[in-house]
């Protein structure tokens, strides 16, 4: 009797695909790293006594992440939503305004967004750099809105569209000469949300240099971690040190009295986790030069299969590839839940891009443009194993 | 010719009687020690690469301080601001409604009941607790508040008066059964915020378990610290779940999907920082003997000044001694700045209560009701160098 051999399945040739990058064991989505000073730097941090608010570490963190992106002014934080919600403040986001962020990002731009009292207004992505797709909002806002003393107006919902969000997917920058241009042409704050792309550079600028103000993240899934963290970023010394004060309640300096002259917040990233931090960082150039020969391990691995790509960093941009991430074509796109059960399955940790932000129920009855490419994106897109340390198979 | 010797002022005496407690070297108002596990633990957490919003130490510190305060549920975050904001929103406070704090209290209070969009209310304190004085206020909701449905009405300015959060000053439990009265009988839900108080107790009960839900801060300068830290306690096991979702991004749990089902935040505690709280907690109770033994030497000290007292805890509470307190009396109280300056000049780190709340700008037009003994205590409290690790004159 002839055993006719069942065709593999497209979700057993990716199982097969990343177990022949990441070898046999079973490999999470991205896990950190501590090879260099962290233990040294914990400990001196600890043995200072100044693990909280006061300590070395927080100015020596901010003054390294302000050297390594070139930008004038770092203010560390406790997480990468708090840097956006006070980036949001300084772009002067308030009650009732609205704010164009993508429908595929993490869910913290939008929560942000929330935090101000405003209300998101979502953004189509284009598929070439999983970002905001400039030319397409572009005629979508002179469609809906019109501009009025200076200011852009939601032509429907009557309020003012104060600020855009882009966010550099995966580490990939978005158009950023694009929306720059759309901001300008519409009077909108440019806000980056460069949580995912610390280390992308875009015509060998930083990420979150671009607009007045950027966040980052340095929460244990990304690039470098200090436990929970984030920074905001900018070159314009008032806001940074407006930053600084609403990150660390607002209080008026003063020898000894107690007064705080706004709401503030408690904000400020503690010295126990810069110290991570500063340990971290002079790590970052080794993990990104990891991180890039993972992605062609992961090119050379998939290059077979002919329904799917592994996704390339946008021309005139080096990206921090923090995610790898794989993207079925249009008539692989059912197949995307099965491949995620089978590699999960196998003890190989993938997962589809996030829910989109108009169909959370937080943000269901939010304006938004067409969007039809994070729509189909959000069929077609799987984060693969990404961590650094991941013992590769062509460099066994 | 004979030399009169100059009568020395009551700042003079102050300065002697803090050195004669702390020794000649200068001291701060509260710096942690770290004499136990805390290095242990925080490699264990490093080389378990798990040092962010998963891992082990999370669950151990939040079980670890279920024990200690006898709650059923902790959920730990990011610090006590957070844990205050959450503590909040379980409590059901929401855009315009009133909270009554206390006027002499952190900013972080008031802070908070700003994030859920509602508006501080300001309540007198008693000279005996430091904290929140029920008959007082009792005597002032009678006048203006009325019940409709079941919910307490502020008659003039016709909102919602939705929870009441007394604060422990400086870990002196406020008269609790009173204010549960209160609360009780005018509708109000009652929030602790204990921030100040791990360790403290009325009747052998853990301040911040006898309301709905409780708020514990780890800040640097608290009894024990996790560089940032705080948590929500609570015996109700769905509010605590709801507590946990909520600090966690409202993440619907799935294997891989991004589901979010409400605009949630990201306060969890990280790892590396419930690592450095889990240490803290086993020294908890050596720390509060110390205190305990340096209010007992403070005490002695302070003795033969007739203007001043050391404060002591209330009748059936037993205080964390936080912060020691030194305590002016009414003839004396312009005697504070001379004092202030002279204890901080001399190296001896001193700070007046907080200015009160109602006196700050943001929080100027907030509603109150007469606040005499707060203003008068403001004038007449002063605290001293309260770190655990001070040398004890008489114990040397």
């Amino acid at each position: 009797m002839n055993i006719i051999p069942q065709p593999s399945t497209l979700a057993t040739q990716v199982v097969d695909a990343i177990r022949s990058v990441v070898g046999s064991d079973s490999a999470v989505l991205h896990e950190p790293r501590f090879n260099g000073n962290e233990w040294k730097y914990l400990k001196e941090c600890l043995d200072s006594t100044f693990v909280s608010s006061v300590g070395k570490f927080v100015g020596r963190f901010e003054s390294d992440l302000a050297d390594y992106t070139r930008v004038n002014h770092v203010v560390a934080v406790v997480n990468g939503t708090s840097a956006l919600h006070i980036a949001l403040q300084l772009a002067g986001v308030k009650t009732d305004d609205e704010v164009l962020i993508p429908a595929m990002t993490f869910v913290a731009t939008a929560n942000a967004v929330r935090y101000c009292g405003a209300t998101p207004h979502f953004v189509d992505s284009e598929e070439r750099t999983l970002g905001v797709d400039p030319q397409a909002l572009r005629e979508y806002l002179q469609d809906v809105t019109e501009t009025r003393k200076g200011q852009c107006f939601n032509k429907t919902t009557g309020r003012v569209i104060r600020a855009i969000v882009p966010m550099h997917t995966f580490g990939h920058p978005v158009d950023i000469d694009g929306v720059l241009a759309v901001a300008q042409d519409f009077h909108l704050v440019l806000v980056e949300d460069a949580a995912e792309s610390l280390g992308s550079t875009y015509q060998g600028s930083h990420m979150g240099t671009f607009g007045l103000v950027g966040a980052l993240s340095f929460n244990g899934n990304k690039v470098i971690t200090t436990g929970g963290g984030g920074a905001i970023i900018t070159n314009d010394s008032v806001l940074a040190k407006h930053a600084k004060h609403l990150t660390t309640t607002a209080k008026v300096p003063h020898r000894w009295d107690y007064v705080h002259d706004r709401t503030g917040y408690n904000y400020r990233l503690p010295n126990i986790n810069a110290a991570l931090g500063c340990a971290q960082l002079e790590l970052l150039p080794s993990f990104l030069e990891e991180k890039r020969r993972l992605y062609e391990c992961y090119q050379k691995a998939f290059a077979k299969i002919s329904q799917l790509l592994i996704f390339s960093e946008p021309k005139d941009c080096r990206s921090n590839y923090w995610l790898q991430t794989l993207m079925l074509d249009d008539f692989s796109a059912d197949q995307k839940d099965a491949i995620l059960a089978a590699t999960n399955d196998a003890g190989l940790q993938t997962r589809p891009v996030w829910m989109l932000m108009h169909h959370l129920d937080p943000y269901l009855d939010c304006p938004k443009m067409e969007l039809p490419v994070a729509e189909s994106l959000s069929q077609r897109l799987i984060n693969l194993p990404s961590s650094v340390h991941m013992e590769i198979e062509g460099v066994r």
